[in-house]
């Protein structure tokens, strides 16, 4: 059967997250119904990653197996013709091989974490970002976030609902960087455990206030404690960016 | 009676504008709603622009009378409180003397209007910009445009509807330029004649669109017709985003 490789832009804010779930709309849903609803196809589609509830994507990888071939701009335009007008949105479409398997090919993963730092609520970006009140450091914050580079045991960061066989992972990149009113945090890695990038912004935003010092963050990643772990961040600042292949 | 200065953010989606009508919530109408609510004031509020319906603010300068004299500080975090869940918020707010109007003593609005070039429609950005599945030359777009900086009888590019006492107007600034997907138009003026900006934008789409010819432009604004004035662009990616004192 010939499989599509989808670039998907969404807007997390009332589903249930990416994946399939009987307690509300899913993306992964919304995705499979129209695809059904375009050439009657009831394949399962496969993700890069599984955002959670709330959790946005600029360009989810995911795949699908059709019965008939067609032309990857008419699957594109297909797809959103029938996903209307819901706020998710295929931006890329092409043919690929069937040993292309978006989440098990994949070879890393990129988020980034978007804080609007000011006192007033958001207007245009509500839901969009996470606003935080009180004066950030960022420099601080990214000093912090160093020590959470490379391999590492990450349970202090890690839910407790958290399906990983292991809580070690290699984080490949990461960084602080303010930009105006906005403090933005990127994540790299081959693969994240459950809240972990919102388990590290909660903690990194504990920094930011002076709440933790910097050498705070170290202590509570080699504590490899739950209970060690800051506030966890909410979802709306939060966005799948990439996924390498 | 003191007098504040207010810079407000706020979601034109779903109102008729800045503007106080019978057919609909306006900003004007929560904002002085907010402030009924806060310290039973009830004040006409006065505004840099009068933007349309669904047309953004980032920062739209009004000022208000109260009767008493609070911190600006907490004028603004209790105008906020009260304006809560709409998407309208006071970022900034001083106290002013009474000779300041946030109309009349303006001398200068900026506007920008942004384009996202891409045959996708929009998820994260539905209804705040425009999305133009035509690929669009930037460059020919600002080229045309310079023709409209300066002094000139903007006929061809004003609503029908327009009170303004004279069609001439003085453009101060005007630029298209691209980053990435986006297409962002630039305008500055002491004053701005109805759907001016929308009216330029949409010709200039012609051009970019390469169905207009650079020198068309200066042709529509000579003509001093509206019938030679392309396609108005929608309000979604309209953003008032300056008032100058």
């Amino acid at each position: 059967m010939p499989r599509y490789k989808l670039t998907i832009e969404y807007d997390g804010t009332g589903y249930v997250g990416w994946q399939r779930q009987a307690n509300g709309p899913s993306i992964q849903e919304a995705l499979e119904d129209a695809v059904k609803a375009f050439c009657g196809d009831d394949e399962p589609s496969h993700a890069a990653g599984r955002t959670d509830a709330g959790v946005h994507a600029l360009a989810m990888v995911a795949h699908i197996n059709l019965s008939k071939e067609h032309r990857p701009d008419t699957v594109r335009d297909a797809i959103n013709q029938h996903l209307k007008p819901q706020p998710i949105v295929v931006v890329g479409c092409g043919q690929v091989s069937e040993d292309f398997h978006a989440r098990f090919s994949c070879i890393k993963r990129a988020y980034e974490y978007r804080i609007v730092n000011r006192r007033p609520p958001l207007a245009l970006d509500a839901r969009r970002a996470w606003r935080v009140s009180q004066k950030l450091d960022a420099d601080a914050m990214n000093e912090a976030a160093q020590c959470l580079a490379g391999r590492h045991d990450f349970t202090t960061f890690r839910a407790a609902a958290c399906q990983s066989d292991s809580p070690i992972k290699s984080l490949d990149e990461i960084s602080v960087s303010r930009a105006g009113e906005d403090v933005i945090i990127r994540c790299a890695a081959r693969s994240f455990l459950h809240h972990q990038v919102r388990s590290i912004t909660g903690s990194l935003v504990e920094v930011g206030k002076g709440k933790w010092r910097v050498n705070d963050m170290k202590t509570a990643l080699e504590a490899a404690d739950r209970k060690r772990c800051g506030p966890v961040a909410p979802p709306d600042g939060l966005y799948f960016v990439r996924a390498e292949y």
